[in-house]
């Protein structure tokens, strides 16, 4: 599927990773502990978080301001997203055994090796921040305020718990909703406000794009339920039909394959009346949420 | 074993236990997460690291200075601690069904809910320095620079790492100090940095300083091996023995018993000259050092 957003990400996919990587290619690290974080970050996929936090940062620029400046938030996104990951797939946790096609990291080295390359990939997070050169401390304070709180226990981590918790129960669309903004929809918001922030928007602006982001992570989490239904295998990297074996709470379960598409719907016209309050209704962040409703992989 | 620091900690362990649980009672996350933070939180023992990094600060504050301004340092060291012990103990790490006598977190939880409270209290402890309205943003900045610098892939994640590779076989000395200043000093350097920093030390000051805490680092491991031969099991909490039982290198094993005892009053010396050079021979750090030597628990 080709999108307007397909190219935006096919323009900055090897950009994101290229700085990513860097990052931690140049840490005098035990090696095998730097292979461990490396073999996940490189295994990432389309990198919708920094080019997301790249999107929102474009969209409130001067021209003149050079995208040097958020590099090291996107890296710091990138590098959470793939520790939550790394945990996440723990024989303690969902013990999956593979990602993105790929085995996942405490297959290839072992289990104390993953926890342990997660941990690092938290905490070099916050370093990279803190010892960027491009930013002021007020900005390095605010971006790590942001992306602390996103991503720790009343984000992320909370969010996890409560999915956790809500296996093998039929929960309501409210809790569900709930559940997916803490664990999906946190770091969504931190990629918007964080490229709004460093871009020079308003404060009332990054703050009606948090409900941006909060529709972004739900139409995400819509589409996912529904591949998970209708998708296809090879184009998706993993089997389809695993929330049904797990008997997960999805959107397709509670409101009906159709329920769902209309939910999804509702919630591409919430967000992008947010961009329209917030005058970036033409920017690459309108085609990113159709994107999200459409993606079939 | 009484002593001068003996008595320091008495008098401040409360203080360091009630600020260290508001910060986490304050929090609005899911109930089981916050009982898991909280119980290993709770479970802490001498709160040495805090009041270590108290002790510093109070070598250098004037006298005026109020010591609310090292709390979020304090608490923010103490919860990395924390993480690193429950993550440390589980099954796929050291598997340790005890901990200072407790039921270790994945046993009272599970291993998830353990995996998750670690990732919690780490990312947190960023948070609440990220937020102290009593600090400037660069002493933030600086404080989150050293605090990500010692807890990570470079410092006390790294030293994991090592330790781990180097189980079951014999290292030289050098490569056991270089595990323990990374495993266990760094952490000691940033509670003595942060202090010193806090406390307006010269930056002079505070590179040395990173001499004392490495000595200090050693001389507590030194001991902690010492005591795994002839401490007394009730006074310790665990039971001991266990170094020759997992083939761990140690430094009686490389030195024996006498040779162990010698090396760590070089070190103790080598502390106290740093401590001397910096010109704080007096202040509490000098008891600390002897009480880091001669503790029989």
């Amino acid at each position: 599927m080709e999108s307007v957003f397909t190219n935006y990400i096919k323009e900055n996919i090897d950009f994101v990773h290229k700085e990513l990587t860097r990052f931690l290619n140049s840490l005098p690290i035990p090696q095998n502990l730097k292979k461990s974080m490396l073999y996940s970050v490189e295994a990432g996929g389309k990198r919708l978080r920094p080019i997301l936090l790249l999107a929102s940062y474009e969209a409130f620029k001067k021209e003149d301001e050079k995208r040097t400046k958020i590099i090291s938030s996107m890296a710091a996104l990138e590098m959470i997203h793939t520790y939550s990951l790394i945990h996440d797939d723990l024989p303690a946790m969902d013990d999956d055994d593979l990602r993105r096609g790929k085995p996942t990291n405490h297959k290839v080295f072992d289990e104390a090796t993953a926890i342990l390359a997660g941990d690092a990939l938290l905490t070099y997070s916050f370093e990279i921040i803190a010892k960027d050169s491009l930013l002021t401390d007020a900005e390095k304070v605010r971006i790590i305020q942001m992306l602390s709180s996103a991503s720790g226990p009343k984000g992320m981590v909370g969010g996890q718990i409560l999915d956790m918790e809500a296996e093998k129960r039929t929960v309501s669309l409210e809790e569900m909703e709930n559940i997916h903004d803490l664990k999906t929809g946190e770091l969504l918001k931190f990629a918007v406000g964080a490229g709004a922030f460093l871009g020079n928007a308003t404060e009332e602006q990054i703050k009606e794009l948090k409900n941006f982001a909060y529709y972004l992570g739900l139409i995400f989490q819509v589409q996912d339920d529904i591949l998970d239904i209708i998708g296809d295998e090879n184009k998706i990297g993993k089997a389809t039909g695993s929330d049904e074996l797990n008997e997960k709470s999805t959107y397709p379960k509670l409101l009906g394959l159709e329920g769902a598409t209309k939910k999804k719907d509702d919630y591409v016209q919430k967000a992008k009346l947010s961009l329209l309050k917030v005058g970036i209704e033409d920017s690459p962040l309108s085609a990113l949420t159709d994107y999200f409703s459409v993606r079939d992989y």
